[in-house]
């Protein structure tokens, strides 16, 4: 068997037809037939070598929807000529304590789709079909392949941190994560601000369920907001006044960073709080990263429940590399898929 | 009625003795003879009008433990004759949503014992019964008195962050408020690291339950310990690195600050941190202040229950300035308390 990828030659590079001969299917994989793949910003990253660990030829892509066509000897939960997604992470040791209490997201020996693996910009994957997931009939695969990383990544610390319906929550950064956040936080029945530094997003914003629309730039706005929000989801990747995000926070509240692909390679990835600031009204900034499978069963399933859906364009996969440059600069709306 | 007692007249001045005659005992008010007072860090911030928001002549003093002497009108959950305490916190607007879910702490109304009212360095006190805590009869009034303010301020955080019997605890900075915590901590059933910049310290510590003692002016220790501990308690007046705390942390782990008396007037109060540090492991940093009157009164019981007591030096209220001068020279062993 071939497979036909897409594949950066070198750190940067364009994107290039690449043929491989997959590892043999293993006990417990599937094959994959890809009908769909999301582009993330991480996959940018993982061109760029922004984090100094890729290696080339990549294969990016860790937002696939696609059909079983085989199954190893093992697989007992995944049929062929099923439905399902890959995430971000491809596997774990399984066994550890963090595994077993799922989150296996924080297993010291978690293996990824597209680290040192070829990932799904590409016609077929082979992975490990404990980290594949059946996609709920009502979800469309354009509409539910973002959901594999970045749903999950907006909807795990939402539930792990435990946000609450009667709660105010603010989604900073209103992209391929935060659009997807304001969705999630509005069918969980919380009162919802979007921050953005894109007026021009208020209306699709409202039509995500956003409550209220603060133009970040703006200081006023910013001001008057002062102590109003419980919970701030920050998905953005500008640089900011982390201060003025702190100051919006209520008692008890918390600011979350999701993903460090957020400030690679950037001196916003600094954080200059006062200590202070935390202490006085017992506030918590933190950080989450993905979310085990059970997150992400119970994420699909919500999601299918609410018709919660990423907004995409969907682009075929021949034209894989103007799309790459439309995320580079931010201008997907508000995802883009690749579509076999 | 004239109250003795001993005040500031001036930023940094010594105490001395000082005469006032109390406001009218209120319909919810109680007074007090007090028999002990202990000195915390933040008595010295006063004095010293660090915050910026005392006002002379200021009797410090929040860590009290006395009898009842006279009651309000209205008073029916306090009796004359009953052997009770006070901490930092003097009042609240009991109606706010803070105050109605245990976190009297956070309201925004809130009143404190000694600023902008004279506190516990005196021989009695007249104050909201309602802010008044029975002290449990196993305790002895010394050691009970750091309690009421130390011993609230660290055994709030480890309950409102959820710490857990079976968690890997680091208290970090061994005084007043660290060899509580390092007590409550090992009575929770944790595993309890202490780390201190005073090696001398040790076997006290390990008294106090902790099964670990780290030097945390010797890298190789801090290193060594990388990844170890599922909560920090950061109680230490001292500069730091923070990133060699944050390192210490496990997946999910949380740094936790008590009380911004910790870092007043010192450029150790920013935090320097990469987010990407905090989004690799699912990482949080916080602050905590006091606790609540619930906190307050759980707090004292299970105090009394596991035999918790500070380690008090007593020294007579007339030597106040004196003890004072040893609490500003971190010479307490590990807290002093004023005795009438």
């Amino acid at each position: 068997m071939i497979i036909h990828a897409f594949a950066a030659s070198e750190s940067g590079g364009r994107l290039k037809p690449y043929k491989y001969e997959p590892q043999e299917l293993g006990i417990n994989d599937v094959e994959i037939r890809i009908s769909h793949c999301g582009i993330c910003h991480s996959d940018v990253h993982l061109i760029n070598n922004d984090w100094g660990v890729s290696s080339y030829p990549l294969v990016p892509g860790h937002e696939i929807v696609g059909t079983v066509t085989s199954i190893g000897a093992a697989v007992e939960k995944i049929t062929r000529g099923q439905r399902v997604g890959v995430g971000w992470q491809s596997g774990s040791c399984l066994a550890c304590e963090w595994c077993l209490n799922g989150y296996e997201n924080l297993c010291k020996e978690k293996q990824l789709t597209c680290i040192g693996k070829h990932g799904g910009f590409a016609d077929f994957i082979r992975t490990d079909s404990r980290f594949v997931f059946p996609i709920p009939e009502p979800l469309d695969s354009a509409h539910a392949a973002p959901l594999l990383c970045a749903g999950v990544a907006v909807y795990s610390p939402m539930k792990i941190y435990g946000v609450q319906p009667h709660q105010r929550v603010g989604v900073a950064g209103i992209g391929g994560l935060g659009h997807m956040a304001v969705q999630f936080a509005h069918a969980m029945g919380c009162e919802v601000t979007a921050l953005s530094t894109t007026p021009d997003k208020e209306d699709d914003v409202r039509r995500f369920g956003a409550d209220h629309f603060i133009n970040s730039n703006d200081r006023e706005q910013m001001r008057t907001a002062a102590g109003s929000l419980d919970f701030i989801l920050f998905a953005a990747t500008t640089t900011l006044n982390w201060m003025s995000y702190l100051n919006l926070l209520r008692p008890n509240g918390r600011l979350n960073f999701v993903g460090r692909l957020t400030f690679a390679g950037s001196s916003a990835g600094t954080l200059d709080i006062p200590v202070a600031m935390l202490v006085a009204g017992q506030k918590a900034v933190s950080g989450s990263v993905t979310g085990g499978r059970a997150m992400m069963l119970e994420m699909l399933s919500f999601a299918a429940r609410h018709d919660i859906q990423a907004q995409v364009e969907e682009v075929p996969m021949a034209d894989i590399n103007s799309a790459l440059e439309k995320v580079r600069h931010n201008q997907a709306h508000y995802r883009i898929v690749l579509k076999n």
